[in-house]
């Protein structure tokens, strides 16, 4: 959630249409489609009076709703199928938190598609409101482009069993793609995260830190989208509301299971990047310790050297080894022995 | 909490009035706006008693005091509308816990408001007390000064729903307030934990920890103030007492959203500000690689050479090298070869 | 709780009267206080076996023992109110555990009085048993002193509505001075946190990972002592025992409220702490790196002049730069260029 | 799960049967075994078809299917035995969680087999699908070669009260087979972690960080196969299916105590897992410690030695002590000296 | 748990009586303690169908086994008291989960008794089976010598209220014992604990590491053991059962404060435990930075001065201060002057 976004819209009256996503210069797209297990219409619509037809009709009609930027449009849906103005404002909030609400007429869903995108490797994500009333089924999300098409594709070609059920599968169906897409979402993360994986062993730098946080940031976003989905899908499972149909249950209850499925995969990740934390600390504590040990090595066998060659360097008058032929390659033998020794001992200690 | 306020209390009666908060100079106001959906009055009052006929009118009434030092006057309000001593208390008590009491006759909610102080960085808390009774609420909070002029507006000006409905309607708009503040002080607190993501990559400095902390402790603090809150809408939601209509209800439930997502984001600030700390403990390990690396490169580079330099030093009638023309450049010779050699290993170790 | 007190019970048949605290040279001091709204009677007790008058009549007798260490007294005790062996046994045992038993005649609760010793800065415990059946309080302790003297003085100047009220709402009374002292409690560990972080900024010394610690072990100690309490004041809301009226529940909602409160604090306590921790151990890592910083420099800049200087003082016979008259004064220039020059480095790396 | 697999059906109608395992090019295997207390056949079934014959006998039937690669066998499954779409697809869908759906007329749970495989010390897992139905199982499993061996031999000998008993103890047998294969699998881990155990004292290299977080996969890992199963027998123990016999129940109970065992030794392998951890990285800071010391020794013994030698290497005209015939001596024993006391004050202070 | 023991069961079919303990060459102990409120009768047994004849007396009887790896008497016994057979597997498999199973004519109960190894420091558990019918406990343990002696005791001298109760008293005596030995075993570990917490302060060495989390494994396993016996005794206490009178629940909810106790001191011994490793690491940082400083403030001092000693030791033909005579006390007087100032900023900067 972005607290700024909805800070703008502190001290208006419950129920103030006001949207708070960005700006957007595209028009509004709403498109209608109309089907019975026999009959298909598909419509483009610009006013959104001319759908009250559709209300009391026994066939099944999508109004898909594309761009909310319009409060005026939203304004006249609200008129149009006696929406309660929370639902209209919740539409428009963009921030608002996945939930499901009853309205004993309707039931009013939000959710949240999430896009990752390539370039910049951010999660972002786009509300998807859903009105669930008997034979409608009113679908409002962002921007224009969406998980959809595959619903839309069976519904023109009466592929699988959605021609031949109610709106309440319809809902199942918008909500199951919504869900399903989370699963190429995780793949996306899944593969940041074996490349950090890899990246931490091959050559790690320092980089690698921000790398492994902006992961579980995703991760902690992912969460928090997909876990309150759960919750809506068990409050359709509940089957409290008699808009949905025990026929239906079954499919609910399957994609409840993947959020579920969602939900365990994102902790695993979050598991999995805390262990490429830790396993990047251990590496910079042993490189460190490498760095020292090298330090150490050079050190202890010079400085002793040094300092006997320090000695032989001295000016007293009275020092009888200097005058010896064979003192200076005695002493040579005994930077060797030092040397050797020392090499020795620190291959003992493993350090070489 | 702070328990020292709170201990000043030990060992007095259940139900004495005894002010705890900050004492303020400045007189109690008492307003009272008395409305229905054609009439609205708004007076300011000076002794409580006459309060008492607005009880039993038809109207909504809302008694709002601002300041509550005044222990006499806090005694005065429970006589006039016969409230039980421990509200009168918790009224007083300003470390209340936040809670909703249910005397069957009224309902009694304590909440904070939080605000921000931009100068000192820090968070306060003012407690308001609410005592929702049938047509009437009366609302008490320490200081002038509050989030509450939205709802007076709206009264005055009958914008909204709010002057058609009742009481519960207004106390649920007073406790909506107070509810959407808290989206602006996240915003703050949000603008700070950037300010800190930022600083620690850019330039970490031994202060930012401090920082960190600090930040911690008004997440802590935001997180109990909230918290609570959630289990207030939750008990006024489950609708045991009937001061709370059913058609307040889908805004009860939006409020108690909005909490949830409050809490939410609370949760996801602290996640975030743990990872800052993690990276700059990782930066400060890296810091520390990067000095020694520097140590490590010299000292192995110079030891050895000095060593030699203090070889052809040494003062020994026999050194056959040192009466050699070319031995003094053979040796420099040497010096640049093991000076190279050094720095081509450091860098095939990626050290440089 | 202290294993070694409960093992020497080992094998005992259940019931069996042995005091496992410190024992006391003390006499057991019994008195009892016999009220109703209007009559009032004190009296020093010798024998327990006087005080079964008590039992039938209708004023409200708090029988109020300091000193358990006498177990023939116990013993007596049950014999008179006939109480369950059980009652009698954890009486004795000073490591029971907060809670509350029903044994339907009566309700058997322990609780912990907690006290700071200033000197020690440790936290200690003493045992408090109620009895409380219908007009009758029995309240057992280990010491005499204790925090119910404002509830004698209430008793007996008749403040407060103590003397209007039945045995449940002193028990009530007791319990509330038990959690109230708890906060007086919570004043001192928190000014010990504050010391600590104070401390932590200005000069950390080792000691004070010891401080830390000891600080956390009496917030472990507080938690497991308050947080049990909380349960003994559930159960009694619960209602299920005719032994508490409905009047005296808001008052155990209010007990209740503060013993959440307290395990809040206690809560917040812990995280500040385990903060002041992390700031402790980041300062530990920054002075390090600022020790590997002066090494690092001072090394670095005269190791390389260390071995200029060893060069010209070989000894070679042909070292044509010994006997140029400007070579001394050029070599000191060198020294400075690559003083200064290193100094600027180090401090464009902002390492001085 | 592996959300790569899984998102390659993204789009696809609900109940499509798409096969995302590995491909086999094995045939897949079709085994009904069919019995009573009294007889027993078994045969290999090439049609599904045929099996149609075995619905409405009155023995316990077990279709065993091993391999699922083809899509059409599973459809011809589903139309024989009047599977819902939603059975078959999770049947294919070898990433499903494991699960338990009622649907009334027959049960359908989706198992894990784990194998670990000695090679790569990796752990892999199979999925099993299991419908129980009034005198049927239908056993499903990827790949030929299973833990259901011992089921077959009793059935065959009819060992146990498996003959005499009906499809859901056959049901319970699998189950059973599952679970108690995971304890091979926790021995196998056990032993990995034993001998990382050792390991981490012995001798502590850098890869063991890598496997101790191998080690963390595997068991992150079969906590999430094995967590699932707990709630599936939970649901069969809940007894609302008829399907279940009360006489099965003591041993539903039973495997369901084995699940929890499995789930509780998992937990403690990752308690001990990071107990190694720990004591492999304190045992990296105790070795850098060691590192430091022994540089910090020599340095600080020989560094003062060596400026003395170099005082006494200086030029300078005017040095009476150079003449001095005992000085060399002296300067000797000064040395010795130096050396001594300083080794004596690095072994008070415990660092030799 | 050890899962190797349990994997050697696997396949076999439910109810296969196998003993994996150890094995054991003494023989069987079967004794018979039959008793009313007035008569007694105690008999070693050597053929348990000889125990027959104690079902359907009115006295109460316990059966107490000692050494159960004779899988032919469990199988007698099986027959003799028509037990279930998952009853006498669990008797023999003795890794079996502390667990409470309710066999409607009578309940079998799983616990663990521990014992505190004092030469290995190891802990060890034993099971004991319990089997709960009217009027008859069977108890079965692996090896003699137990902790159920004072109960014989108590049985033989009709010492407290168990002659005059039934056998679900006994059952409850027995478990009282097996809880009230875990304070002995907690004594233990919390006297290692407070040894490990002395150690770290005196003198910490490298071996505390591995005594702490030899420690913490213990805490580990008595929580594990514990943790079900909680579970067991909620559900005799929860009074489903018949077996279960009315006046044993008291004692019941005793033995229940108890394993609570138990368990929450093994959550403080954990925390402590932590705290323990917390100090150790600190230590070692603090001991490191120790090292640091000595080997800082050495070379700081030293470098300097041996490189002004080296200028002198040119052998520059043109060094004017050479030939003057104050030249080499001045120096002196420079060495003094460098190491003095060092020192004492070495003071100001308390790393002296």
């Amino acid at each position: 959630m972005d607290p700024e976004r909805v800070s703008r819209k502190f001290g208006m009256a419950p129920g103030s249409l006001v949207y708070i996503g960005d700006k957007s210069a595209a028009p509004v797209e709403i498109r209608v489609m109309d089907y019975t297990a026999e009959a298909f219409t598909e419509t483009g619509v610009e006013n959104l009076a001319a759908c009250r037809e559709y209300r009391d009709r026994d066939s099944v009609t999508w109004i898909d709703i594309s761009g909310i930027h319009d409060p005026e449009m939203i304004a006249q849906l609200g008129r149009t199928f006696e929406l309660h103005p929370l639902v209209l404002e919740d539409v428009l909030n963009t921030q608002t938190r996945p939930k499901l609400d009853d309205y004993e007429d309707y039931l009013f869903a939000v959710l949240k598609m999430i896009d990752y995108d390539a370039d910049s490797r951010e999660l972002d994500h786009e509300q998807v409101s859903l009105v669930i009333a008997p034979g409608l089924v009113i679908s409002l999300q962002e921007k224009t482009g969406d998980v959809f098409d595959p619903v839309r594709l069976r519904i023109r070609n009466s592929k699988g069993r959605i021609r031949k059920s109610g709106a309440d599968y319809l809902a199942y169906a918008l909500i199951d793609m919504v869900v399903d897409h989370y699963f190429a979402i995780l793949e996306q993360v899944g593969e940041q995260i074996e490349t950090l994986q890899d990246a931490v062993i091959a050559e790690p730098d320092e980089q690698i830190v921000g790398d492994i946080h902006r992961c579980k940031h995703q991760i902690i976003f992912l969460r928090k989208s997909v876990w309150p989905v759960r919750e809506i899908i068990a409050g359709l499972l509940r089957g409290e509301s008699a808009l949905i149909s025990p026929d239906v249950r079954p499919y609910l209850r399957d994609v409840y299971d993947h959020t579920i499925q969602v939900v365990d995969t994102v902790e695993t990740y979050r598991d999995i990047l805390s262990g490429v934390l830790d396993i990047y600390l251990t590496n910079v504590s042993n490189r460190m310790n490498e760095v020292m040990k090298v330090l150490t090595v050079i050190a202890t066998i010079f400085i002793p050297l040094t300092f006997l060659a320090g000695v032989y360097g001295m000016n007293f008058e009275y020092m009888p080894e200097l005058s010896r032929p064979w003192a200076y390659p005695a002493l040579w033998a005994i930077f060797l022995a030092i040397f050797v020794g020392l090499l020795a001992w620190f291959r003992r200690k493993k350090w070489l």
